[in-house]
């Protein structure tokens, strides 16, 4: 908190997420590279002018000599071997993520055994697309960025994290890693099915359905655009948390399709669905200040406020 | 088809269809007018220059008198009256709608004895709020206009309808009552249920789960924000289709949850959604021709095209 010099930021995958921290790094004044493991990704990057490299071995050395901040930003299926490497080539640097899910991240981080640098990390934003060629510095201007404040996290690697997001133009959203999956799971994940099945319950109908459709259809089937692969790898990881989700669609729906078949009404969803997107139209993001990390019961003290809407602007406050 | 003369237009209910109706047909050069039962929504017209009125007996005379095309544009519990005023006041004008569900506005217009002068609309465009003061002149541009093609539609009224939606700029989807009801329950009715269950399921995630929502949330339920009483009105007149169209996704999504139950992962459904929504994004509406109102067959040869994705986007090419 009293350091100001940027510090090194180093992005591991540099897809859609990973490619926009790294863009919004450059674009905020970090000495930022990163590594892809694909030849063509490494290739689209650099000739947009970034520092991109897919000899993990290289870009890991280069980070722990610097102790740059590793970002890690492969989907979940690849984050095992990516741990692996920073368990061999860079070990002591402070690290986070931007995968989806979070209590599986940290759970392979601590097997790693590279917990005590950790902090969990994951930017609520993101588009249908993916790669880098989708990826922009402005991702993440205005959005949510939730922020680990697990048990035992430590408040250099958390000051580190937390002004990389902000210096994104996010604001920080302190939560523990199992209520965000629970929350996500809701949020994120939840939507994810429900606009695949909207996709398939509509195109039932033929092209003529199809044809007719507009807006509603448009924006609640948008992210059944996203690679089937990249769903499966967002949603899976959070099976139990997305299970209980589904499983009170389902009851919502259910009642409401038996009132419709008993009343040929909808019954008490709609005014219910009204109520609470009102809710989340008005939500207050009240600010929290006056917690410093590392301060005494700081990680409980912002676990608190972030379960009561509050969210961090600026450090220090 | 050979006069070019714009004929007038008359608007029964100048909400944000209507309005926006009134409005568009006002732009593209059609002496037009209009009912609203409220003062307010009168007055609100009158004062953006429209010739709005409250005075239904007064409007439908004068539409009488001019032959006026007669849109109803209000919601389905407020059709029968609007149509036992028209069944008194100007029974012989050419008659369409702009109200969601098709079968059951023509059977309220066969009951009031309408049926001869009548043509089904359908213009497939609207937006979360309602009122006057939502309509534009600009809501059905580039939208599909589904028009009637049910045994008995008359091509002189047809046509008239045809030239209003094309002159709003709207291409025209022809469809028969009950195709166009089961069509419109799954691209239109069953997005607003799966959204309304989306806010509420979401919302269950309480303060944090809302804070963290971002783009896959905030489009999945954004037609949740439409007032529950016009959602109802829009939604249950069309009953049977709808638990149709619930019960097909109700089978999707209980099938991914027990997947995801028994085996951690999403099955079938995601690849599927994907496929559905990139067909939905690659649709060719391919122009209907040389099939002119009147002709020998007229309306099997449109209900056909139809069926096949088939569009109008002028009158007699």
């Amino acid at each position: 908190m009293t350091d100001d010099r940027k510090s090194a930021i180093c992005v591991l995958g540099t897809g859609l997420i990973g490619g926009s921290v790294l863009r919004a790094a450059v674009a905020a004044g970090y000495d930022a590279w990163g590594y892809n493991r694909s030849e063509a990704g490494t290739r689209a990057a650099r000739s947009d002018g970034f520092d991109v490299d897919s000899d993990i071995e290289a870009v890991l050395r280069r980070a722990a000599a610097a102790d740059a901040l590793l970002v890690v930003g492969v989907p979940m299926p690849a984050l095992d071997a990516i741990l692996s490497d920073v368990a061999l080539f860079a070990p002591g640097c402070p690290l986070t993520d931007v995968v989806s899910v979070k209590a599986p991240v940290a759970t392979a981080v601590h097997r790693h055994e590279l917990g005590a640098h950790y902090v969990g990390g994951h930017p609520m934003a993101g588009t249908a697309e993916s790669g880098w060629a989708a990826s922009t510095s402005e991702l993440f201007r205005g959005a949510a960025w939730a922020i680990g404040v697990d048990t035992g996290t430590r408040a250099e690697p958390w000051t580190r994290v937390a002004r990389l997001a902000l210096d994104c133009g996010s604001y920080l959203v302190p939560v523990v890693a199992a209520e965000h999956d629970r929350a996500v799971a809701r949020v994120s994940h939840l939507p994810h099915v429900l606009a695949e099945a909207l996709a398939v319950a509509g195109a039932a109908g033929g092209d003529l359905a199809l044809g007719l459709a507009a807006g509603s259809f448009r924006d609640g089937t948008r992210v059944a655009a996203t690679a089937p692969g990249l769903v499966r790898a967002i949603c899976e990881p959070n099976a139990d948390a997305l299970r209980d989700a589904l499983d009170d669609a389902l009851r919502l729906l259910t009642d409401a399709r038996d009132t419709l078949a008993a009343d040929g009404a909808l019954g008490a969803l709609i005014d219910a669905g009204y109520s609470e997107r009102d809710r989340y139209d008005t939500l207050e993001r009240w600010d929290i200040t006056g917690i410093r990390p590392g301060d005494h019961d700081w990680l409980e003290k912002l676990h608190e406020a972030g379960q009561r809407g509050g969210v961090i602007r600026e450090l220090g406050a």
